[in-house]
């Protein structure tokens, strides 16, 4: 990996680097741009080495690594793992490893589900992989909170098939929250989407759940969480000027750079140009 | 890794490897086990670095090496690819490292649709990345006949989901199928099953295909291909005892042993009991 610090070098704009096992945490970057204008961003997808879901903690951990100091290199000042497994099983390592401050997505969504819930009744969705951790019950039990975790597995190839309005999503998402908001949690007035993939069925989301619920989308919350930390790190040292300017974008990944570009154009909602592929050994 | 040759030591009975990057493979086991019974068998899923589909040729070639280099310390005397994927970009490569003969599923498959169709006209279904290799297109067109390759990417998560018989399996075979016996394959006659878990669907497939069409499963396809080269290897050698003898079922998986067993026993359709870990570098 050679050292490559023109993103951060242009002014004094911030770049935030951001990091997933492949496309959902382009729905991330989404919240983020909306949020945070004034910023640059590197995201990094490691999409050769997808699904971390399978994977051992030691494995992720050693990969998410990886792309901490690749996005480092490229002169990322903070970093976003918007990936829940990535933050499920390895947010302390990637911490430990990395030489700059680092939020990952399950704390902001337990703390805007503990914002949102009147009755501490939650019901988080996401892989097989983030709800066999346990994350999400953990920081929401820390909170007071009870919640019921519902691995969804077929809702990531739907979404990647492009299925986001179709009959069989929606049937498909009637199963899992029917089997999730049932016995005592019937009456749960909150719905997290633990993965990064689900903001893209956010309406049909809304249309299947029961009428009292409120979705908590982790990703608007880490971007919230993101600008706060970025107010204590870079408080008002960039001028009118350069926060008027568009951010820059840059994308990195590790399998092929036509299909990031393909794919990737449905989570981040606009054109992906700048993508470099980066060959990491497997 | 070190030398187990006990397999094969017990008797002149062959032992044969098959090799899947995860449980599709055990279709092919299964047709195996109903066609030769008479052998012993030592199956590696390398459910770790699932899914290869996404990989390069490279990367695959080297996983399924090492995979077959395993088997073989093991003492396979024969290895089935029982991959689509893995068969598709790296059987010339497999074939060339290893001692032994090697059979693939693509080739049977390609024939049992020549023996089948009456009108040359083959509809191959299958992942995103077997299709985009157009292996079977090229097996196909070799014979003179007519191919549609479509991707159907839901089946194989549906099928892992555990959903073979359910409403919503059956929409989404519709959606595929109709989109690929359209146009100048309205009238195929023959679809090739061409992913090891779509055996699994094959009652729901034969009530969404139109009456006329022929069903090739390149598993059982795979499995007369084994039988007719085992018959050039070991030619009556084993005496009537041994083939009375109950198969030897030796697993091999590079993930959780718990996880291989339970998903593993629906592709099989028999309890899986004597699973090994193999811990293979990343």
């Amino acid at each position: 990996m050679s050292a490559d610090h023109s993103l951060g070098a242009r002014s004094r704009r911030p770049t935030i680097g951001v990091f997933d096992s492949g496309f959902g945490g382009l729905t991330v970057l989404k919240a983020l741009l909306e949020l945070i204008p004034g910023a640059d961003y590197a995201y990094f997808g490691d999409t050769a080495r997808l699904p971390y879901g399978s994977k051992s903690v030691e494995t992720v951990a050693r990969y998410a690594v990886e792309a901490a100091h690749y996005l480092e290199s490229h002169g990322a000042q903070m970093l976003v793992i918007a990936c829940n497994t990535a933050t499920a099983l390895a947010l302390d390592r990637i911490t430990a490893a990395a030489h700059v401050p680092v939020v990952g997505v399950i704390e902001p969504g337990a703390e805007a589900a503990a914002a949102a819930t009147k009755n501490q009744k939650i019901v988080v969705i996401g892989t097989e992989a983030t709800v066999s951790s346990h994350a999400y019950r953990k920081a929401l039990e820390a909170r007071g909170l009870h919640a019921r975790e519902k691995a969804c597995p077929l809702l990531v190839p739907l979404v990647e098939e492009g299925w986001v309005e179709h009959s069989v999503t929606e049937q498909v998402a009637r199963i899992y929250l029917g089997e999730a908001f049932a016995d005592g949690f019937r009456e749960a007035d909150t719905l997290v989407l633990g993965c990064t993939h689900y903001p893209l069925l956010k309406p049909l989301l809304h249309r299947v759940t029961p009428g009292h619920v409120s979705i908590v989308d982790s990703a608007e919350s880490t971007a919230r969480a993101v600008a706060s930390r970025l107010q204590q790190l870079v408080p008002a040292t960039v001028d009118a000027e350069e926060r008027r300017a568009l951010p820059r974008l840059k994308f990195f990944a590790t399998d092929s750079v036509e299909k990031f570009r393909r794919l990737g154009e449905r989570f981040l909602g606009h054109p992906i140009e700048d993508v470099q592929h980066v060959d990491l050994k497997e």
